[in-house]
């Protein structure tokens, strides 16, 4: 039976989201509330609360199923949480908690993978063959579709973007590794960059931006700061475009994509970095690559929640085996 | 109908090698010459020279194909040369030319492309579907079986796993490119900190290998001083399996490849070096990728040749019809 929507939740480490979704990808129905700090069971119980109100008043045959997107690490083919940096989800059988509770089909995956699921059915790589998805955010995450699927990897693990090696002597990154992507374009890198800044007078604008609090200094404040013009923290920025140039070289080099799609908060935020990066991209990637297509993302915070919805009706019709 | 040899060649900056090879595998006749140095008819008249000589007395009709290995970015679709750092061939119909003059279909392939298809066919990746060869030569180069093919990419330029950015001010790149695998890894890198080594007392057994000319150093005499038990030649080969291991990493969060094969003249002759990446891969790749197995490759310097040739064979079996 061909159903007329999904549930979409998009768990992140401070909020979730969840969305009833339509097949074409219109989301008729939304709720959010702050993550739980209290353990996985707390996570879980939010999610079936929000399952509960995103669903409510719509019978569950009408309903394909549920699609999870959770910051960790997973096997998709064994549905289970490998690796959790910042939600005490790892081993916990997420999938297994949600489907005892609610009458309904689960699948768990990777956020970074979904919001390119998302992009992919719905938004700006629509089309799209071979496509690489980076996502700036509090982590950089990311996914990628090769030859018109999305690449899971050997066990599922797929393709974590952000932890690629960019500078061997490079600052740490939270994953425990050194010099990855992640370690220069988090927004935890970028705000104590702009914090730096701030300390000497040319850090002024953003300073202010933060009311005054040098410790209190976000990413979005030297965004903020640079979106009105100001030249120090416009130019910090311009350097972290270059940095990620150079990281999507490397991409390039390697998998010649047909797109790069830039998302996240940062991402999103802030095209004018991601246009530095085309540049360097255009400049320095090998010759009869530069053709990609760099552009930011379409569906901004809610490409995870889409995609999440995506592949609950793909999971539901492969198992009805109906085409998509 | 089911033909019994394929003729692969593999052309290399410094010579051609070919073979008439056997379905499964085994070369039964070979011939080499110097890469000719007079433009891109003189390198197409050797390549007929060879395919003449080792298919010699055997009937065309046995003879599936010839495939061809060559340094060049390639477009494989359209089987166009686009690119060629150290032979004149791009932009030449490298196949066309071949085509002209021998009753036989041809097929060229980038030559990293071709050793990872022929261990994957024939040598150490035998039965795996998703792996990364990586060869130190000369160039760094590779290829990448993705989901049991080998990948391509959007225009067929695939993975070239050499110019990944593995540190953004690192040392200039021949590619163009500043500070990639092939940087740090290639043959002239090695010989260059050979080189520097041999300035000082610690660099006497390099020295020696070059027969006391500092300017001769080569990759493979730091290679040699290291295997007769040179401390500072070992340890500086430790150094790159480092930063080796730490270009894997990136590799492997990206991928999460079963296996890396190492192979080229330098990942052939230096077991430890391989051995000290696979350690920094347990170490410091995501958690749940660290299983996957780093090995050297099996066929030497034929696996490009018996690469060239598996393509050959699978192209003639999809012309005719027929399944692998």
């Amino acid at each position: 039976m061909r159903t007329s929507y999904a549930v979409g939740i998009d768990v992140g480490g401070t909020r979730i989201a969840a969305g009833l979704v339509e097949r074409k990808g219109r989301t008729i129905k939304e709720a959010k509330v702050l993550t739980p700090k209290g353990g996985p069971f707390a996570v879980v119980d939010a999610i079936i609360e929000l399952v509960d109100q995103v669903s409510a008043g719509v019978h569950p045959s009408e309903i394909a199923g549920i699609g999870v997107g959770l910051p960790a690490q997973i096997d998709f083919m064994r549905q289970s949480v490998e690796f959790c940096t910042n939600l005490p989800l790892a081993g916990v059988d997420v999938r297994a908690l949600i489907m005892s509770r609610v009458r309904q089909q689960a699948t768990i995956d990777n956020d970074g993978n979904l919001a390119a699921f998302g992009e992919f059915r719905y938004g700006a790589a629509k089309g799209m063959r071979d496509f690489l998805m980076i996502t700036l955010g509090t982590g950089v995450g990311g996914g990628m579709f090769l030859a018109g699927e999305p690449y899971r990897g050997a066990r599922g693990l797929r393709g974590e973007v952000g932890h690629m090696v960019i500078q061997m002597d490079g600052p740490p990154c939270p994953c425990g590794g050194r010099g990855h992507i992640e370690s220069y374009l988090g927004r935890p890198a970028i705000a104590a960059m702009g914090r730096e800044l701030a300390k000497s007078f040319k850090g002024r604008a953003v300073l202010e931006q933060a009311g005054g609090d040098i410790d209190t200094i976000t990413a979005e404040d030297v965004i903020k700061a640079a979106l009105l013009g100001d030249e120090p923290a416009t130019s910090l920025l311009m350097d972290s475009g270059v940095v990620l140039g150079r990281a999507l070289c490397g991409l390039v080099n390697l998998l010649n994509p047909q797109m790069i799609v830039v998302g996240g908060g940062i991402g999103e935020a802030c095209g004018f970095m991601v246009e530095r990066a085309a540049q360097v991209i255009a400049e320095e990637s090998l010759a009869g690559r530069r053709d990609v297509r760099v552009v930011q993302a379409e569906l901004g915070n809610d490409a995870g929640l889409l995609g999440a919805a995506a592949l609950a009706f793909d999971e539901h019709d492969s198992r009805e085996g109906l085409a998509r």
